[in-house]
């Protein structure tokens, strides 16, 4: 097989569809949205049937029991991704949108203008649901949309998209804006990533050595993030039960998310006071705490903390402990081991706060709330296709303005530059 | 030498530095450039002196004359410098502009603040001015920045970061945010491009290969522009003499910059009557003419253009020619061919016009004014650090906005994830 040409082949199809989905309105895309809905509703007993030939292939090759969970495709769970199209399709549209405009003293008419991205490829792990999803976001930002779930979910991906796409033809829709990569050999992911001319974006989802390997090969711009490692530091004005309100939140509400938080740092005035409490209260939830040597005096039966446990990223019951000087120190160690995700501070001084949320260099930064909102629709961005930790274009979670560019666009009366 | 070592201390020491550069006033960061132009003044002598050095090596070593001249540092141009470096102090500070803010139903006050990109590499060739230049812009927008210039100008560029670091140093501002690459070997550009957690972005300014060399090398997000391969489209409602002088001015008032035209397309119907006009017009000023088929059988005694000249950013006065069969086949050949730079229709339709503006797919998008716009200065950014052709985070001119990001930030009291 030539991956060359297949990737090739499959991104140009979506580049040309990509002129036309950058004229579509408002109305045409939402409505494609709905009928795409309404297609996989009744498409069902197709959809399960392609799931479960997943499903089987992977419980005969060994999958563990947590991936087959993530593979199966419940009624409950195509009725969520029926819901979400549905709900994006009610989302404001960006594509248009003026951004500023000037007049120049020479008469020039300079606007910013909202539009599309262009091709956007989605690189992804065993959830089925992310096909849909993903479609959803990208389609309705005016985008066409390449996507590349694990082999694994192939023949789930396959059927989902197919279902996308006949309701795509049956609106006038562009149905090559909707690519499945259905050759699951790596290859074709090494060739994707160097079509820099063809693709304008890669967004990869999953864990993050996925990540890492797409950023490596990629000569397409990638918006990511690598890992959560968030912090939540309890300064000594800060209000106990409150605090231990939120650092249990934080920790234990769902702790194989990048949101959740991975290490605690304690002022020294209030850790005496402060740890023993949150340890009574996560020991009882299954909690195991690993703390530095001050943390360890403090609760003895712990085990040490080591330099790896300060860059861990658990997603798991597990808590990093630190007993820092100040907000100072506390500033330090984030901008030293952190990842940029999610870090807050919880004090009773607005002072304080502000120091915190001006210094750490993260992209989100709390005061008085748990590290767990960092999400797009937590932040009222109505959907999310990703959170990024880099620092261009997108930073934390993006929603459907965040799948957008824009271009000048000036407006003469046959000026001449002097 | 150890090239790694010295690009890590390099970058740390900027990272460092780019934590107080954030936290800096606008007033604060305004004296210092004010400061910085002053002691440019008052060290003339030092700079020329260094710069003498430089160009004696340029000339020894056989130069061109055209390179030599972009490395001298005559009066006017250092004048230009300590201008630029005014201007720049008098421009908006963007740092710690609320983008939006909204009040969630749990109470969470979440808002998007401009912050810094935090430390940004610009890489870039013969012109000392650079050095000054991008320092005021990056250092305004609150980042810290290392310069790169070309080996040929290495005393001019020291001694120009010399002054301002002494300037900066006089004005309780961090001097270690103006890191300058004093050892020339290619080995350190290499390794500065693997820092990617030291170094938020790189900007290279140049020629197309050292742009290619840096983003094939770069595992830092890149800024940049490959080459501006501009577009004219004359329709066949555009007012002769409007179009006649509008293709001259983005043609031969300075042929040399990425945003003068180099392909004319000229819809069928107008193609007689305006093109030996045109052909007068510009052969007078020694233009030479490439064309299509059609366009020599009217223009009998111009050379063909073959493929590659519809690829090519002549940057000299040469002049492609096609003509179209309207709006749709230039748009098409834009989309094939272009660079995504700058591209104008000239039109009396204002119908035909808005489906240029809305098709063509490129940074700046023009109606009856000339390519030649495409600046920092001309949009009224009062100043330009770059151009990208990028999708992501800047298209077009870059001004201080976008050497900046945003981060979110999250005003709790107490809120816990339900």
């Amino acid at each position: 097989m030539d991956f060359r040409r297949y990737a090739e082949e499959l991104a140009g199809a979506a580049r040309e569809a990509s002129r036309v989905m950058a004229e579509l309105s408002a109305e045409e895309k939402n409505r494609a949205l709905v009928a795409m809905a309404e297609a996989l509703e009744d498409s069902r007993a197709e959809i399960e049937k392609a799931n479960l030939r997943d499903l089987a292939a992977g419980e005969k090759s060994g999958l563990k029991e947590a991936f087959i969970d993530r593979l199966r495709l419940t009624p409950a769970r195509l009725e969520e991704m029926c819901r979400g199209l549905r709900q994006v399709a009610g989302l404001d549209d960006y594509v248009g949108r003026v951004i500023d405009r000037r007049v120049r003293p020479n008469g020039l008419e300079i606007s910013r203008v909202r539009v599309p991205l262009g091709v956007v490829a989605i690189i992804y792990e065993s959830r089925p649901n992310v096909t849909v999803d993903a479609a959803g976001l990208c389609l309705k930002s005016g985008n066409a949309v390449i996507l590349r779930g694990g082999k694994e979910a192939v023949n789930s991906n396959r059927a989902l998209a197919g279902v996308l796409r006949r309701a795509a033809r049956k609106s006038d829709f562009p149905a090559a804006a909707i690519q499945v990569v259905e050759v699951v050999d790596r290859e074709v992911v090494d060739e994707l990533l160097k079509l820099n001319n063809l693709i304008d974006v890669v967004i990869p989802r999953g864990g993050e050595s996925l990540i890492r390997a797409v950023a490596a090969k990629s000569s397409i711009p990638v918006i990511k993030h690598y890992k959560g490692v968030c912090h939540i530091y309890v300064a000594a004005s800060a209000g106990v039960e409150s605090a231990l309100r939120i650092v249990d939140n934080a920790k234990t509400q769902r702790p194989g998310v990048c949101n959740a938080v991975e290490t605690l740092l304690v002022d020294r005035a209030i850790a005496e006071s402060f740890l023993p409490r949150l340890y009574d209260l996560l020991r009882a939830k299954g909690v195991e705490f690993r703390g530095c040597p001050e943390t360890r005096r403090i609760l003895t039966n712990i085990a040490a903390a080591g330099e790896e446990d300060w860059y861990a990223e658990y997603l798991d019951l597990i808590l990093a402990v630190k007993v820092v000087g100040g907000v100072g120190e506390a500033v330090d160690h984030i901008e030293k081991f952190g990842s940029r995700h999610s870090d807050a501070i919880l004090t009773g001084s607005e002072e304080e706060a502000e120091i915190f949320l001006r210094r750490v260099d993260s992209s989100a930064v709390y005061a008085n709330a748990s590290t767990r909102f960092t999400d797009g629709g937590q932040f009222g961005l109505g959907a999310e296709i990703g959170i990024s930790t880099d620092k261009l274009h997108a930073r934390g979670p993006m929603g459907l303005e965040e799948l957008t560019t824009y271009k000048w666009v000036i407006r003469g009366s046959g000026q001449a530059r002097p």
